[in-house]
């Protein structure tokens, strides 16, 4: 009756939503802070103070027309600055031409594969992968291609990568640092992929465009530095979001950068700013372009969050999980004790812990928990591990 | 290389945008008060008083969790705030579970045509129409059927309507005040349509969506009453926003709301919220929800809009021009002077008057004027009009 396709998708829904959705209703039953809820990348904390002071300054200002329609790349000063931005961090030349404001990475990614798919050309994605790619993918007739994990560094299978490359493969998406591993890929590798993209160009006559999903390249630890993507792909498209870096997630706002060093670049760069208006984005939320103009050199509380992950990383080790130490977002990646994840996250719910099963992530066997929470809440949470973990003896 | 598809759509582009960017060039060239400029339905009003206390009752409340994301059918307060609302307009039962909170009115069809089309079914639009919905429809493999104009008084031509309808016909777009003409379909007509599509239905079998675009309802004159879409049509799906009637354009804010007479209405809603996560909107701008929460009974400035009305109206019929004198919305649709309404339009640019062939509504011969301007703007447009018909004489 309705579509199909819709419907019978619905059924096989995200599981980090059906947990999102479970633990409102354990937080019901037990209260909010017996409920150990690990299932959401939902940053914890509230936007910095520099954004409470763009908002005011912005609201107070009286500037005319800031709430009105602007063209539907966004505000061209807004624009300007990211460019200059990301110029200083890459050795690519972007100018303000090159910058799209989007509703988010979800939506700014909607616009590039919109913007670049076929019928039946294939996207690469990498195991472990967030999980609504594949939608996005097949909102546009294209088929999603999984390279299976290495799940000894979770770094890209570059074997089974180079193996999949045909002539359909119109674009790859990385992911790093990466959801739900944690893992920044190294420079090493990304020139290695860059490499095999430039020969199996050559050898199908095609171009493959690198789709770069960077919402969490602010929230990295140890002094790591994050590879810049534009800089080392010729064909990269950047896709990036304040959801996570300014706490920003519900208001929808990010923007698409691509490298000028893409043929005919200004031609796809209108129909990203085309496929923004058809969609229904029409523009990027008018007055939070203009706060993340402001803020875009504010950075992220990181050594917050690296507590946090110290913390966990020890206990679950302790504890018996088998667990890589991320060097970037906010995720853990455990292995399950059992080699079905879906049973095993079911089992945890029993101890009111809410974790994500690997499954949901192309690798099952394993599963995500989002450490963007309280920390008393991640303290409290180690007796239900230890729970847990005694029930799989 | 890219989407050929989208590529293709791009060099066909729409005319309103074309005059958009066309305005900017020129105002460039002349000096913006010498371009006038009647493209955009950009509320030329600031949003009302009501907008900014709200904005800045909720920056400053502290309320914990305002910018993250939220359920992706929205907040549940808001929700329930816009139910009791239109519980209160309408004789039909709608709760806060019928209520999906969207990125603008464009964002909620989107989501709706997404959620209901199968390959190859159809959508009818009455002409003249707002031509991105026909992009809409093609977005997930429908086919867009236009019913053509009645140009005596552009409400629905019923003869024609009926004569389109068969068993792939799955939704009617309605768009009443409307966008080109101004026009409020009355009640008959309307009843009239759910007559048919009653009678349709049980012949085919099928039911029929009614989509109700509504984000004009509340600028109509003369103490016009727009017939409620959601009392008069069992399977309606409204889909509203702000941009207009709070003058929030770039806020991209607006909601969903279905009739709980619709047969499986939950799994309708279920695929509604599911189609918003994967079509990459996530969830309706956060801060904007709560606004728009506040402002639920907030009426624009109607007399002021009015008296542009009037003072357009009555100069272009002094001047020769053939206009209905529209009821709601902010757009006047006069007949072109010549039947060629590309070249007329293309004409009036060199009286420095941007004014929408209505060939980009599905509907030639006609033009399309934005009264929601500067009023000094339009006054000093007049000797331009009149300067335009001299050329036609």
């Amino acid at each position: 009756m309705f579509s199909e396709n819709m419907v019978q998708k619905l059924e096989s829904s995200s599981w980090i939503r059906v947990m999102f959705e479970e633990g409102n209703r354990l937080a019901k039953i037990y209260g909010a802070d017996k409920v150990y809820d690990y299932s959401l990348g939902n940053p914890f904390d509230e936007p910095p103070a520099e954004v409470q002071e763009s908002l005011l300054k912005h609201i107070t200002s009286g500037e005319p027309g800031l709430h009105k329609y602007m063209s539907n790349s966004g505000y061209g000063d807004v624009r300007a600055k990211i460019a200059k931005k990301l110029q200083e961090e890459s050795t690519v030349s972007i100018s303000d031409n090159n910058i799209v404001m989007t509703v988010g990475a979800a939506g700014g990614l909607n616009v590039v594969l919109k913007s670049l798919l076929n019928e039946g050309e294939e996207v690469m994605v990498f195991a472990p992968y967030f999980v609504d790619y594949g939608s996005y993918v097949s909102n546009f007739g294209g088929k999603t291609v999984v390279v299976p994990a290495n799940t000894e560094t979770f770094e890209p299978n570059i074997e089974e990568f180079e193996k999949r490359i045909n002539a359909k493969t119109k674009a790859i998406i990385l992911n790093t640092p990466n959801n739900p591993t944690g893992v920044v890929y190294s420079e090493e590798i990304l020139k290695r992929i860059e490499e095999i993209l430039q020969k199996k160009g050559k050898e199908f006559n095609t171009t493959i465009y690198v789709i770069s999903d960077e919402p969490y390249s602010k929230i990295v630890y140890d002094d790591i530095k994050v590879p810049s993507i534009i800089s080392i792909f010729q064909n990269a498209i950047v896709v990036d979001s304040f959801s996570k870096s300014l706490g920003l997630a519900g208001e929808r706002i990010g923007y698409i950068a691509a490298s000028s060093n893409i043929e005919d670049i200004s031609t796809l760069v209108n129909v990203f700013i085309y496929c923004t208006r058809v969609l229904g984005f029409v523009n990027a939320p008018a007055l939070f372009q203009k706060v993340v103009g402001d803020c875009l050199y504010v950075k992220p509380n990181v050594e917050d969050y690296k507590a946090k992950r110290d913390f966990l990383y020890e206990n679950l080790v302790r504890i018996g999980f088998k667990v890589n130490k991320p060097q970037g977002a906010f995720y853990l990646f455990p292995k399950a004790l059992i080699s079905n994840d879906i049973e095993f996250t079911q089992a945890a719910t029993k101890h009111n812990l809410l974790l994500v099963p690997g499954s949901g992530f192309g690798c099952p066997g394993y599963f995500r928990m989002s450490y963007c929470v309280n920390f008393d809440m991640i303290r409290n949470s180690i007796p239900a591990f230890e729970r847990l973990a005694e029930d799989f003896k």
